[in-house]
């Protein structure tokens, strides 16, 4: 006896159609492998002129998003819209109407997730968000479920392909910041207007909902340290390069002191890492949990069937608990509050530290920044003065050992001042 | 409301003294996140003298088995014996007194996997086996139900901590194999007795396990071919290294023209390949998905606590669907057939070759190699002959564009029986 579960979606974009053409080709594979038919009562979107890459029966077609909300037959709404208005009144309308929700939108869940979260345990009907994270990678699956035994350390790692992008084409064939970006743009991969991406405000997005799951920490993006990649310099790349370093952008949620760090920025990570090998759009996310040490899930960050491929997982998942005959199955709390004393300020965090320093070469140089240094009580590991010109400016590179982040911004700033400084310096934090 | 489930527990070794402690100890937690309280009923071992890492009340412990298989409150078997008799026949007493079962016996499932699965299914019991592949790797959960909607054309990567461990301390370290063997077992990642890690065999057994989730393949390990490393000589680890490949041992499943390439064998990769960064005990599993692209799950493959994660997952999951009332919600099918047209010959394997000669320093000797590759329709890509002492046996390095097996194998063979010959060549594969 097969089971059918109705299924409406709101968005007929590129995960929406992504999602329909699977059900419309993969239902026998699905319903074979799950027992359950997920049949697609309506597509709402408001316009549906632009071609999509799959052929839908014109009678499941409306612009009438309550055709949907009010179908009793529907037993889950799937959200795609996109963006947090109107999309979070139309997902606390299905789950005011008892319907369960799926929802690929990083943007709602960072901002909203808990107060939806809860609305959804009250309703007692289930949420699935794999897609919002890690496009077609299990790991909202393996935070809530595989890993459910275990305590969560940290959850770190590369959540935006678009970013990793433009960095992996910067490190490997010496591009500059705007060339990158324009080879992402040409390549679908990067919007006209990229600044969620390179201003890491996606993978800030994406954190917020780890760090709700990993951490029961209701971080708003507002509240987590966001340092995106547009200034990043290639020269930057090639001197870490040179010395067995990597830059990516990482997302960063740690356990410090009972506190969380939660910090969005580019870092150099050793050439030997597994994540200096995640390459082009690649995503990658490493959880620490006391029971497994690390591990780590791959694999593409977006696109429309990796994002597709997500959402039906989400979908056999929620149905196996649709009861046509009764509610039995109680929808579980998507997260649960840990210890965890507060976000930690970005000021207290303790690593090590790149930086480039464009000074004036003349004798002392090096000393007097070294005292600066030394008054923070900063040590540094390794200098290196890249050329000399006398009495012109040459870059200098430095690597501290672990110091204060607040100490280091005193230091900058202090060395930002001095006369044989000829511009900015740079700071990248190095993480092991 | 919490439900109350009760787990019998059989083997209480290194694994079963992990998921003791844990019931134990994080049973708060474990209600919190699941609503489910997990009871350890009964534990039963042949000896309880040794001392285990975990005290447990001495009234849970019993020598007697059927004081589990026969206890009716008893909701779920942990099955932890290892090997596969009497296991087996524990499993299925279990499965027919309406048990529903964990194990992480890998042998057990890689041989009997497709009977136990089918009489569970007939009985409508759960099974789960999370723990028989990567520890604590949530890589079973990824297959069944987090990628549900692909096709998986390809699963392939490291699954044996041990001989990993092996090749990256004969990598990193220029130990000899029996150096870093010796090593292995010093830190007891490697038993006394270690054929089954070195020789192939327990990831041969993981291959099967995932071969009939991934493709429906009923492969027993004997169908897989089986290579180890305990033939590894370092010099084609550092002549590899020189060239910009790290050595691994790989178990391979991959479609190919409607059939399934099953194989373990020492296998040349990029030094660039995520599974090159792949380092010690870890493990890592690729699976390549008609929607997700490749997706990599990384971590611990081996150990108490990482191996109990999966099991404590396993219980849960399967809690879920423990119903004190009734029996209404379906055990599903673990694994579906595919249109796999079974397993194709090692024979007709197409990829590259590295093969390192031993031949006389002598005019010509290139020249009648290369021609018996020709013969053999075979083109080298690449040959070098390391150093040069006119009359003496010196190696010769060269690796091959793609070529059937079968034809390097007749090539071997021929080669091996020339005059200026010194030793059998070593051939090892070589993987984009």
């Amino acid at each position: 006896m097969k089971k059918i579960v109705n299924v409406g979606i709101i968005g007929f974009g590129t995960v929406g159609s992504g999602v329909a053409k699977i059900l419309l080709s993969k239902g026998k594979l699905l319903e074979q492998r799950s027992g359950i038919s997920l049949c697609i009562k309506k597509i709402c979107d408001k316009d549906f002129r632009r071609k999509r890459p799959v052929n839908v029966p014109k009678s499941l077609l409306t612009k009438n998003i309550n055709d949907i909300l009010n179908d009793r037959s529907i037993d889950i709404v799937v959200e795609l819209m996109g963006g947090i208005h109107p999309a979070k009144e139309v997902v606390a309308n299905a789950i005011a109407n008892g319907k369960h929700v799926v929802t690929a939108n990083k943007a709602l869940l960072a901002n909203h997730g808990r107060e939806i979260f809860d609305a959804a345990h009250k309703k007692n009907v289930f949420i699935g968000f794999e897609a919002s994270v890690g496009g077609g990678i299990p790991i909202i699956k393996a935070l809530r479920e595989g890993l459910i035994a275990n305590k969560v350390n940290a959850i770190y790692g590369i959540v935006n392909g678009t970013s990793n992008f433009v960095l992996t084409r910067m490190m490997d064939d010496d591009l500059s910041f705007s060339q990158a970006l324009r080879l992402a743009q040409d390549k679908g991969l990067a919007e006209r207007n990229p600044r969620l991406d390179i201003e890491g405000i996606d993978s800030a997005h994406k954190l917020a909902i780890l760090a709700l799951l990993g951490f029961g920490v209701n971080a708003k993006p507002k509240n987590i340290y966001t340092e995106g990649i547009k200034n990043i310099d290639l020269a930057d790349i090639q001197y870490g390069k040179k010395w067995g370093y990597a830059l990516k952008l990482l997302a960063i949620a740690k356990l410090v002191g009972g506190k969380l760090e939660l910090r969005v920025h580019p870092t150099f990570i050793p050439s030997r890492h597994i994540l200096a090998n995640v390459t082009g759009e690649d995503n990658a996310i490493f959880i620490k949990g006391d029971l497994i040490g690390e591990a780590l899930l791959f694999g593409k960050g977006a696109g429309s069937f990796p994002a597709a491929s997500a959402v039906i997982s989400d979908l056999v998942d929620i149905s196996r608990n649709v009861d046509e005959f009764s509610r039995k199955v109680k929808a579980e709390k998507v997260y649960f509050s840990g210890n965890v004393k507060g976000i930690e300020k970005i000021e207290n965090l303790n690593t090590r530290y790149y930086c480039r320093l464009l000074a004036i070469d003349k004798p002392g140089v090096l000393a007097k920044i070294s005292s600066v240094f030394a008054k923070k009580e900063i040590s540094i590991a390794n200098a290196y003065q890249i050329e000399r010109k006398r009495g012109q400016a040459v870059p200098i590179v430095l690597m501290t050992h672990e110091a204060r982040e607040g100490s280091i911004r005193r230091a900058m700033e202090e060395i930002n001042k001095l006369s044989f400084i000829a511009k900015k310096t740079v700071c990248i934090r190095i993480e092991r």
